[in-house]
C-alpha cells in the first residue's frame, strides 16, 4: 500500500461551488490534482494507493477525506470529478470515525496528529533540501510508504512538530521546487521502477557489489 | 527551449462550456493538465517552455493553440484557468499564421504536419516500448527537445507516419503506462536533473570512464 497525505490549509470544510475550486473552495484544485496524480494510470486506477486529504479551511475544520484506490468508483481524471466526490463527502455528518460517502470515499473528523496516530507508519516528507531519492546514499522508498505533502503553503511549524513525533525521513525529488501533484508523479515513478527492477541503476550495482 | 506538442483528437474547435471539459469539450481536461505540467513550477512558471495543443475535434479542425511560458499571463494551475484561455483563443478568427489572443497564447490553423514543418526539430515521442530515458544506452534528452504526446487515444497511424518524416526517437519514462501530463512531469524532472548535474549517476560515470 502506498499512502499519501496532502494538507489543504485553506480547503473548504463544507460543500463548495465546483466552478471556483481555487477561490472560494480554498485551493481545492491542488487537492484534486493530487488525487489524480496518486490514483491514475493511463487506462486504470492504482488499486494499491490511499489518498488522505486534510481539510483545514473554514467553516468547520479539521476534516479528513480518504480516497481508497481499491474501492473508488465514479472518479474521472479531471479536477471537477474529484471535487464532486469531495463535496459529496462534505455533505455527510462528520464523526470521529470513517463514514463512507461514496464507494471508496470516506470522511472523518481529525487532523494530521489523529491520522498519523491511526496509521502508525514511518513518515516520508518532501523538502528541497531532503535526501535525493536517486542519490547513492538513499536507501530507497519503503514498500509501504506514507508520504506527507503540503499545499501551496507547505507544512506549518506545528505540522512539522507533529511529524517529528514519528519515525520520519525527509527526501527530495529533484533540483527544482514543484507542486505537490508533480512530486507524487515522481515518487510513483521511482516506486514503479523499483517494483519493476528499473530503479537507480547505480544503486542496484552498489548493492550487488556489497554482497 | 523545451517544446511539447499534445494532440487532442476530440478536442473542441469552437468555444466550449468550462463546466464540462471531459464531455462536450472533447477531453479538453487532458490538454489543460498538460499545460499545467509543462509550464508550472512551485511558485513560478517555466519560462523556457512552449506548449502546442493540436485540436482535432468538431466543428472546425484542425487548430493549434500555443502557450509560450516566456510571455503567458493570467494562467493559474487549475484546469479551468487553462481552459478559459483556450476558449478565448477559439473565439478568434483563425488564419494560417499565429494570432495572439491573450499574452503568451496564440492560435493558428494547422495540423501536426504543419507544425513539425514550422518547427523543423528532431521529434521525441513517448511509447511504453521506447528506450528508457534512464537506461545506460540512452544518450540523454537534447537541449532543445520537441516532444509529441497523444491524448487518451495515443497517436494515430497517420500521425506516426507524419513523425517518421522527421528525425525522431521513441523513449519511455518508466515501466507503467501513464497519462500525458504525468509523462511531461517525468520528462521535465529528467531534464532539470541534467541541467543541475543530478542526472543518471550511472550514465555520468559511464561517460567519465569513456573519456
Amino acid at each position: 500500500m502506498r499512502s499519501f497525505i496532502i494538507i489543504g490549509h485553506k480547503a473548504a470544510t463544507e460543500p463548495f461551488s465546483l466552478n471556483d475550486l481555487p477561490g472560494s473552495a480554498g485551493r481545492m484544485d491542488i487537492l484534486c490534482r493530487c488525487v489524480n496524480a496518486a490514483l491514475f494510470l493511463s487506462h486504470d486506477l492504482r488499486r494499491d494507493v490511499r489518498v488522505y486529504l486534510i481539510l483545514k479551511g473554514d467553516p468547520d475544520p479539521p476534516k479528513i477525506i480518504r480516497f481508497d484506490g481499491a474501492d473508488v468508483r465514479y472518479l474521472s481524471p479531471d479536477e471537477r470529478s474529484a471535487a464532486s466526490l469531495i463535496r459529496k463527502a462534505l455533505g455527510k455528518k462528520v464523526q470521529d470515525f470513517w463514514t463512507e460517502s461514496m464507494p471508496g470515499v470516506s470522511i472523518r473528523r481529525g487532523d494530521l496528529g489523529n491520522l498519523l496516530g491511526e496509521l502508525g507508519s514511518k513518515v516520508t516528507c518532501l523538502r528541497e533540501d531532503g535526501v535525493d531519492i536517486r542519490s547513492e546514499g538513499f536507501k530507497g522508498i519503503s514498500m509501504e510508504p506514507l508520504f506527507v505533502l503540503g499545499d501551496h503553503l507547505g507544512l506549518t511549524e506545528d505540522e512539522e512538530k507533529t511529524i517529528k513525533g514519528y519515525e520520519h525521513e525527509i527526501v527530495s525529488v529533484g533540483p527544482v521546487s514543484l507542486h505537490a501533484d508533480h512530486c507524487i508523479v515522481l515518487l510513483h515513478n521511482e516506486m514503479d521502477r523499483t517494483a519493476h527492477g528499473q530503479g537507480n541503476i547505480f544503486r542496484t550495482q552498489h548493492i550487488m557489489r556489497a554482497r
